[in-house]
């Protein structure tokens, strides 16, 4: 059921078996197997997810690859929805653990905003990452491009760079070495920082002998129609040209909400086992959030994965069904 | 390319960065991957596939849950093909270890047949399992149901039998401990062995304190129409009446082609590392060949995990494409 302010009362005096945070591509996996394992389950959605930003699903087995990630999305929130799943959009700000449960608590609506709290046996942690852009006075302008030929993911994407004139956009000296990854796919890639970082003698003799020039004055804008960026414009007037570009500028991580929890973590990412378990137990965490690749169909086997490690748990602490007399008497016809 | 009997010659000197056995779900993606990683791949697809049996995906995110398992790949197979990989319909008979390469031998066509064998640096075994299902003297009348109402995985369609009078159709007295996992969905189970094993006290027992009875005649045949199977006639004539009926009665492992490697499995399984590499440095394993769940979305990823470890390693190996100054002249605009 999708719940809004004006339902969701009906939910609070529920226990779910599981909460998702986060409607992407892992949480509507994970909501659509929770569902069809009879489990109660709430995705909670916060909009603006990294796979609706995607213009095109290049590499996911099944939808043609011109697919928008907002129609994957979409058709996963009503196949979820069909089968049980409720669905909040919603921002989770806090979850605190209460021994057999999680309280979850969320902002719905933006204005005259309510502050529900839900509870659940399971959590799982789905809510990805964003990546960083470049920051300009007019996002718009970058927002035109980004995830067109403006790309956030070498692996999604490398393929459309093929042999392309790339800016590669960083905003450090480390993200500099995406260059040396990128150039299987291209080597006319152009570097840069615009400004926001400096490069040591060791990275700019690296550079030069790949031939890979380095730009560092200040964007002001990126140049092109129709969604189709065609190069830099510098804030000294200079235009660097490109057919393509690669941000590799590191990722945002939603997951203020796990902030009571001290879970184990490599770097950002989560670590989990093969079945998406956190070092807590009743903590799942999927997709981008985790270790390993940021890929559409790692995410959907991620919540395969955990709503199955979650119903085997619940199924094996629950008395079994059996067939009874009365039962039989009525159901059973044996002719 | 589709390669065929006419064409195929034009490949034969060609080494494939990776040739993947069977063009199921997990092949299907993982040459969409390498392709996109703009490698050389063959699919080699011998038909019949267990997906292709599949007549709804209902728990694949991004596609309606009335999709049959053959349009998946159809759009698969178009999508590989689009992107640069190579398909062929043939049955691998064996592969041999050549050092750096393996050579695959193929069979094409079952009338005229020709054995072409191909080489590659990689290999993908992909080739799945087949259920096993109750042998009658007129198969076609299993084939009416099986796929439909007569399922053949619990974890996909446990939900589709939910509180249904539900047959539970074994060969194994093993087997029979599926019913304690099927009750989450259903209480009205019905055991049949159709005498093809016998069943111990104990089990017995077990049965009759969960009200599963337990039928062990001979089947005669399925009953139904229009692909919904209503029951089973035994030989003595009598009818036992089902809603729904689930096969557990093992499965074939295509994976004779592997005879010459002695890989390290688990009971039939293959075992194979995060990255889906078997314990042959050079061979993957994918989906229902390896340890794991047998679901739709864990195979595709784990071809997103092969094709990837692939292409790192061959990426690797390979010198640095530099931007030589001629090219920088030519393709670079700095206006």
């Amino acid at each position: 059921m999708k719940l809004a302010k004006k339902n969701l009362d009906e939910r609070l005096n529920h226990t779910y078996d599981a909460i998702i945070v986060g409607g992407g591509a892992g949480g509507l996996s994970a909501a659509i197997y929770l569902a069809r394992y009879r489990l109660s389950c709430l995705v909670i959605e916060k909009g603006r997810g990294r796979s609706l930003w995607m213009q095109h699903l290049t590499n996911y087995l099944g939808l043609p690859p011109d697919t928008p990630g907002r129609d994957m999305l979409k058709q996963g929130q009503e196949h979820a929805l069909s089968v049980g799943a409720d669905y909040l959009n919603g921002y989770v700000e806090r979850v605190t653990d209460e021994g057999d449960t999680f309280a979850v608590q969320v902002k719905v609506g933006k204005k005259d905003s309510i502050y529900p709290v839900f509870r659940c046996k399971y959590l799982v942690a789905a809510s990805g990452i964003i990546d960083n852009l470049p920051q300009l006075g007019d996002m718009q302008n970058v927002y035109n491009y980004a995830g067109y030929n403006l790309h956030v993911c070498l692996i999604c994407d490398g393929y459309e760079m093929s042999d392309k004139r790339c800016g590669l956009f960083v905003n450090s000296e480390g993200a500099i070495n995406t260059a040396f990854v990128l150039n299987w796919f291209t080597p006319y890639i152009s570097i840069v920082t615009g400004g926001t970082c400096t490069v040591g003698e060791e990275m700019r003799a690296k550079l030069a002998k790949h031939g890979y020039p380095l730009y560092e004055q200040p964007i002001a804008k990126f140049l092109g129609r129709n969604h189709e960026m065609t190069g830099v414009e510098f804030t000294d007037g200079s235009v660097l040209e490109l057919e393509t570009g690669l941000v590799a500028m590191g990722s945002h991580y939603f997951s203020e909400y796990l902030q009571d929890f001290d879970l184990k973590r490599d770097g950002n990412n989560l670590v989990t086992d093969e079945m998406c378990r956190t070092s807590h137990p009743r903590i799942f965490a999927l997709g981008d959030l985790k270790q390993g690749l940021n890929q559409v169909s790692i995410a959907v086997a991620d919540g395969t994965l955990a709503a199955t490690a979650i119903w085997r748990e619940i199924r094996r602490s629950s008395p079994p069904r059996i067939w009874t007399e009365n039962v039989k008497q009525r159901d059973l016809s044996l002719i």
